[in-house]
């Protein structure tokens, strides 16, 4: 076991744990690049279970310090890791291209999007609004007595974040996760992605920098490749581990929910897992504009190479003409659009496989594919189209297949969509075309809503806007919890629980629960809400 | 199996199962009046599977018109309830007192606190800010072009509630869990707890009135006298239920959590479950208070008959003169206190187990223990007295006793206060007496903020306000999720979820998230609140 002195750019293949560099001695891990299938230069020593307490036990230490820092000061601190990030914004780009294909626009892009991510919440903490602050005053002369009660949420405790492997920079290390975690008040153990160390370790050093220069515990933040996905449970079973957020497969996510649940003390975990986004096109759109929705719905799917989670996997619309003119402008788009490499050899190879297998059930016809390619660990756009009696009979199509794939799915009247919905499981989303409220749409609409967190009209589910009204999260097993989501302002709450003091003297209040409200804070009195 | 119709007062120990009276074929039970040990009348036809699921899909059927009526008539609809349950205030008391022995007055008590709890969730029902709706107004102008985003927040789906044995009323039929489900749009499946059935039967034909004054579905409401545990489980099982709310033993809850757990869809429990609720004397208050500080201990351990969730069963201070006089004047209060029939037999029984279990551990002494008494079933208030370190080597004595005894906890000094905290499980409350913020207090208060959901300066546990700041709940085990409160205002967000419309038209969208806002519903539009 060595220990390295790492600038923000020079890669060493170490773990940080509470600040210092540890490179693992239970194995050793590279990067692949999936263009060119070679292996990317530092080799990362994996580390073992007691590596795995120890980040833990250092979260557990610096968790009283850390959720006392006062809400200008976790701000600041936030926006120091969206700025070290930024600094090193070219080397970042780059080592994500190479890690994982991504082409080095949209890495870009993805960097910008997680850096929003960080001053977001540092716009929240400002606020302050995040506090819930809540006081009910008493009244001495109510038999019995009414008692004062202040109440606000607080942190949960030390938070595991397992990264993402299609969302290298935002659903990673310094992502959605970590951002909302570092700002409810919780030190943060991430769980690097084996497909992107080298981003990971490069990006964990502008946490650690900005751990440093603000002072805080270096036991806030630690990052570890880990040997395998059982040492990877015991930081889940960890005592000092208070909540775990993921994002990525269905068997991983029900794997960490149970390694959880088996605790002494059980956790919530809040896994984002699988969606296949269905699309409903109904004829007062399809009518219109069935060329245009049939191009962008290739767009929308081919999008990252289809490997988002919201990637529209399902359409359905009424068969005829309209219909038809649909599949003849998609399949013309997918004849135009290139293969692009995929994050992974085992993601291609999963992605193959399962383009195989549904091409083999009977009823399923394939209309367009993409043409032949070289290009290594790539995807080919393929479509394929069923009716309703298959869709419905063959529960494997309502499945996900992870990359550049869809379903259109025929019905002889719209009166179906909502039978073909409620066949579906929980989903991120649910998009809905139609050019006015048609009573079949409203019908359609409040059956969405109780299957999906986000309802899109006359749009496509990819592009997920990060702000104030966003919802990322559904019905299980969209995720394992879907009162909650993994990204936009109301993320933190996943990482919050609700304390009551009960008459407690001035001297023991949080500033936002104190009498006078010089912050301006925004807080409920007595039921009624104001800054005042 | 035979139908009755019944009158509001009327028992027939039937279920009610959408609005109709069933009389079970499962066997029967009765309500046991534990003063006397008489069986009462009339005898309850038990309900099995196939009942339970009527139960369940009869709430499904009836969850997407009941989720869209409107707030008020919802508010309506839980006043309809409330007056309903003043008009046979007399009647239900009666009843109450008969099986349980809660004496008339208590009962008198709980049954304001629960018709409060009804008009509670009616006036927030009126406000409109449990919406939580959040408006983020979109940019047409902006690469890429910013969607609108609009979201709120609506029912989960129905609810299986299970009624408590402690508190017939407050957190049965129409207890907290009921009231803030039917707000939030939730069904409800109550499986009636078989400690007072007759109780449960008149509240539920007050709601089933309320339900039939205001043409709601009748499957919005069911009632069931379940044979067992096993099948109670299969209510919990039913795909059409969404969560689950339960107060009771930590054997139950966490039975109960195992069956949703292992749903194909899995399902939120809100199980409230154990709690010793601690209580801290600081020498500060001690050396001025103690005698009264011991006459207020027995009074608030002893509360109904100790059979409340948040009875103070450990009490933690220095040894020396202060402690002995604490301890002198608790244990003049507890021969003054009359022994006190208990909810049930089998509750009694497991009781004086429990004190002679403790009474026998080598390093616990029995100071106080009130006088002999030929009540059937009644309890006897017992105090132990034990040093820190007895108290943290047998982890028994960190357990619930159910009733009236209580633990004094003797350190040799006020810094292990934080330590004797510590080794506790999560729980509803800590309780610290000090006059002023010392350092020892505010360390312990911010220990105290990670163990429990209340925490009370110079007061004691017992006696819970229903409010808009309320927390009543806390970590594993005091609660299976302490993200959450099950009494207050903020009891309705454990049946709600968060659901976002992109670029919907006005017309797909509900009338709190429409651009005008002529109800001044209060909603936050780009990050900033407002009722306009």
């Amino acid at each position: 076991m060595k220990r390295n002195e790492a600038t923000a750019s020079t890669l060493t293949g170490s773990s940080i744990i509470a600040g210092i560099d540890l490179f693992g001695d239970a194995g050793v891990l590279n990067g692949t690049n999936p263009a060119t299938g070679k292996a990317l230069a530092p080799a990362y020593g994996l580390v073992g279970a007691d590596q795995v307490a120890r980040a833990a036990e250092a979260a557990a230490e610096a968790f009283p310090s850390y959720r006392a820092t006062s809400d200008q000061d976790r701000a600041a601190f936030l926006e120091s890791i969206a700025d070290n990030l930024e600094t090193i914004r070219e080397h970042l780009v780059n080592r994500v291209e190479a890690e994982t294909a991504i082409p080095s626009a949209r890495a870009d892009g993805e960097l910008t999007r997680t850096t929003d991510q960080l001053r977001l919440f540092a716009t929240i903490l400002r606020d302050g609004s995040w506090h819930g602050a809540r006081i009910a005053r008493g009244d001495p002369n109510r038999v019995p007595s009414k008692p004062d009660l202040r109440m606000h949420w607080i942190s949960v405790g030390p938070v595991a974040v397992f990264g993402a492997s299609n969302f290298p920079l935002a659903f990673s290390v310094a992502g959605g996760d970590t951002a909302s975690a570092l700002a409810a008040g919780s030190p943060v153990v991430v769980k690097a992605h084996p497909g992107h160390p080298g981003t990971s370790e490069l990006v964990g050093n502008a946490i650690r920098s900005a751990v440093s220069e603000h002072g805080i515990h270096p036991g806030v933040f630690s990052l570890l490749f880990v040997r395998d996905n059982a040492t990877a449970a015991t930081l889940v079973a960890h005592p000092a581990i208070s909540a775990v957020a993921f994002t990525g497969s269905r068997t991983a996510g029900l794997a960490l929910s149970a390694a959880a649940a088996a605790r002494v003390r059980p956790i919530p975990v809040f896994a984002e897992m699988s969606s296949v986004n269905p699309v409903f096109l109904f004829q007062s759109a399809l009518g219109q504009f069935a060329e245009r929705l049939g191009v962008e719905w290739v767009a929308s799917l081919s999008l990252g190479v289809g490997q988002l989670c919201t990637s529209p996997g399902i359409v359905v619309m009424k068969s005829g003409p309209e219909a038809e003119r649909f599949l003849a402008a998609a399949g013309a788009a997918v004849g135009g659009t290139p293969n692009a490499t995929m994050l992974s050899k085992g993601i291609a190879t999963r992605y193959w496989d399962g383009i195989a297998t549904r091409a083999a059930i009977p009823g399923v016809s394939l209309p367009a594919r993409g043409g032949p390619s070289d290009a290594r660990n790539a995807a080919q756009v393929t479509l394929f189209v069923t009716g309703a009696q298959t869709f419905l009979a063959e529960t494997s199509l309502r499945d996900e297949i992870f990359g550049p794939s869809g379903i259109v799915v025929l019905v002889d009247d719209e009166k179906e969509f909502s039978q073909v919905l409620r066949a579906l499981e929980g989903q991120l989303t649910v998009s809905i075309h139609s050019t006015d409220a048609e009573p079949l749409a409203v019908e359609l609409v409040a059956c969405a809503e109780t299957v999906a967190g986000r309802i899109i009209f006359n749009g496509w589910p990819t592009g997920v806007e990060v702000g104030y009204a966003t919802v990322h999260g559904g019905p299980y097993p969209a995720t394992t919890n879907g009162q909650t989501t993994s990204v936009g302002a109301l993320a933190i709450n996943r990482f919050l629980r609700p304390v009551s003091y009960q008459n407690a003297p001035g001297d023991f209040l949080a500033s936002e629960l104190k009498d006078r409200n010089p912050m301006g804070i925004w807080r409920e009195i007595d039921g009624v809400g104001s800054r005042s």
